[in-house]
């Protein structure tokens, strides 16, 4: 936890949270919001609609942050108690705001409610001398007032409400009331596909042993590991540091980085390996064409997650069974007998295959058995064959993954993308 | 909180979920498995990779629960530091389990990663006396272990190891040890897709109430509306109850429901369409193939996520570009000019093509506009044709969604499936 600079922590009330019902993605938006203000959030909770949770997870909290967010709970309904606990806690008591009971009756009547249901009326109330932040969404406004040293800061768990309070009443109030005291955060994220994640770490963290030591040089970065099916990010960070200082240090873990993560390394704002395959197709006017066996139009809908997939995207085959890839394909029966559907030849055709009979510049081509079926002594489940056509010579690779259907499936698709990327861009 | 039965706790650990870089996803889904099993989440923390937050949080909720369950920080990297903060805390020293070791050794042999990096041998590590949770996915298993009243569980983060962990020793864990203690729960799911939550919501609301009232029927039932780009999930839930009464109050709500929801109703296990429209497909030994343009693969992809899929499915096309269609699904030209490329015209003839040139029984097309751009004013963004051939005469819908592209392309895909459904199935 940052020593200095400001901490926050967050309580996020209701059942249905807690139940599962509702996934809570209000915390991960504040977390980013927060941290791209320089304010870390040091812990969350998640409480039941019960006074007395509400006033255990707000209490603990104020003891640690400078700043506590409560979401949610601020509703009309009898179980949205967020806002008499707090005040209770706080020791304010609930009067109605005649300004809110105002905007609150022109709202049901600008909405066609007509008359404000007596249940709306507990919406106007709050805690003697609290600060109003406006809500333009909903009827529930945000509301900040002191607890000892601490902010408290109630808004509306519903989603466009809250990140409509926060983007607007409730930033400047943090930049009039925290502006001064936050960290600046600096972050650099290094995107890598085909390496395990506790490989990528031995080969760094051997590559940070060597002299002069990181640890001199960048003492104040930290480096994240975050894995996913498709690869592993590296996220780089420095809190508290003046820009210059940050780049300087970011610069020299970078530089130590750089070769030992270039094998396996992709450059793309979205984090998506697509994004890259894309730029590479667009840059070189080229038109690319997918003949999917095991993957089955993964790839193909991949490509077409971005807008003006047109402009690098044909189309594709997908050829589950072998007669299509006979068929579309141009793949000759007794190469299919004689190396099998799941073989280096039979990808090459595939490739090439699809890029003739769509008129494509570029063909990329899987084929594999994603399982749990499917798999001999010979061709275990999780063997693929990945091809390109259409760049010089075809280029194919030969992958055993591990995982169930749903893995192979996303690894090959990710490993086609991956082939595709150093096929377009050749290193030297 | 739930005086009787038995009580829980979720601790997320990981500076990607304060900082908001991940979405937690794994606390919902865990909160309706512990629901769904009759246990009570009561208290969520989400804390930092930090050895004292984690010890807190695991302190704190096991004075509150009969059941803690520790998720993230159980990878092998620096940053991992769950494992030993709670062997710390319960007293109990870290021990390599010579069986894990081996087992992660076979893993690493059989993926050609060769021989295990020292820095995985720490996942071999388990505090003395801890049960094992066998992970089929990964390689840090689950770890059970005794902490003064309550069970501690330690789980990794990464969702889909997590849940596979869950859903086999874990169940069976938790059976053996609150097996006799856990309220009873009943649930029954009602899937829908193609109808909004609001105009569901009204619907049903209006059913219910009719006489005799659902509320002295059925005074137990509590029914929750689960959302997402696909459709409606309606759960219906009992709490306490023994099974013979649950039935007959559940039976009651689901007769008043049934006529309610008919027309966008699906049966499934998995919850997922593609199992009953595989279901029909197989039980009438019919195979589909797809021609797709808006969701380029979607379709296709979703088709073939489940194992067996060849059974059903001979392959497809992704017809992005109009050039596409006319080379391979023998879409006329003067058709596309004439009717533009989304049109009924063109949306049953991308279906008949697509299942005469793949020798398939059935057939299914989509084309649409899926945005940002390529709207007008006559087609908006959003307008999408589907088609279905091969039973009895072509059946086609024509659909204006709303949303962003993801959002259009999801529910496209959605409601070619229930498109294919209803001509699979065709209601009296």
């Amino acid at each position: 936890m940052s020593a200095s600079g400001v901490n926050a922590c967050v309580v996020s009330v209701g059942n249905e949270l807690l139940f599962g019902e509702t996934v809570d993605t209000n915390s991960a938006w504040m977390g980013r919001a927060l941290a791209s203000r320089g304010i870390t959030i040091v812990r969350r909770y998640t409480v039941a609609d019960l006074a007395e949770e509400i006033r255990h997870a707000v209490r603990e909290a104020s003891g640690l942050a400078d700043l506590v967010i409560v979401s949610g709970g601020l509703g009309p309904t009898s179980d949205d108690i967020t806002r008499p606990s707090v005040a209770e806690l706080v020791g304010a008591p609930l009067e109605v705001d005649e300004v809110l009971l105002q905007r609150l009756r022109e709202r049901f009547e600008a909405c066609g409610y007509g008359e404000l249901p007596a249940l709306n009326v507990s919406q106007a109330e709050v805690p003697r001398g609290a600060r109003i932040l406006h809500n333009p969404r909903g009827t529930a406004p945000g509301l900040a007032m002191r607890f000892s040293d601490t902010w408290l800061v109630l808004l509306p768990g519903v989603p466009r409400e809250l990140r409509a309070i926060f983007g607007g009443e409730l930033s400047e109030f943090l930049e009039l009331e925290f502006g001064d005291r936050t960290l600046s955060v600096s972050h650099r994220t290094v995107h890598t596909t085909g390496v395990p994640e506790s490989r990528l770490a031995e080969l760094i963290e051997a590559a940070f042993a060597r002299a002069p030591a990181i640890s001199e040089l960048a003492p104040d970065v930290s480096v994240a590991y975050l894995p996913d099916l498709r690869g592993v990010d590296l996220r780089l960070t420095t809190r508290g540091l003046q820009a210059d200082a940050a780049d300087a240090q970011l610069s020299h873990v970078l530089d130590r980085l750089e070769p030992v993560v270039e094998p396996w390394r992709f450059h793309a704002t979205s984090g998506d390996i697509v994004e890259s395959v894309s730029g590479a197709l667009r840059s070189r006017r080229m038109r690319l064409a997918t003949a999917e066996s095991c993957t089955a139009g993964l790839i193909a809908t991949r490509l077409t997650d971005l807008p003006r997939a047109s402009e690098i995207f044909v189309g594709g085959v997908v050829a589950y069974e072998n007669a299509v890839k006979q068929a579309l394909l141009e793949v000759p029966e007794d190469m299919l007998v004689r190396h099998g559907a799941v073989s280096e030849a039979v990808a090459v055709q595939m490739a090439t295959g699809v890029a003739r009979s769509l008129a494509a510049d570029v063909g990329v081509a899987v084929t594999g058995i994603a399982g749990p079926g499917g798999g001999t002594d010979e061709k275990p489940v999780g063997t693929v064959w990945l091809a390109v056509s259409g760049l010089g010579r075809p280029t194919s690779e030969h992958i055993r993954f591990v995982g169930d259907r749903q893995a192979v499936r996303e690894r090959a698709a990710q490993a086609a993308f991956a082939l595709l990327l150093r096929s377009l861009q050749p290193r030297p």
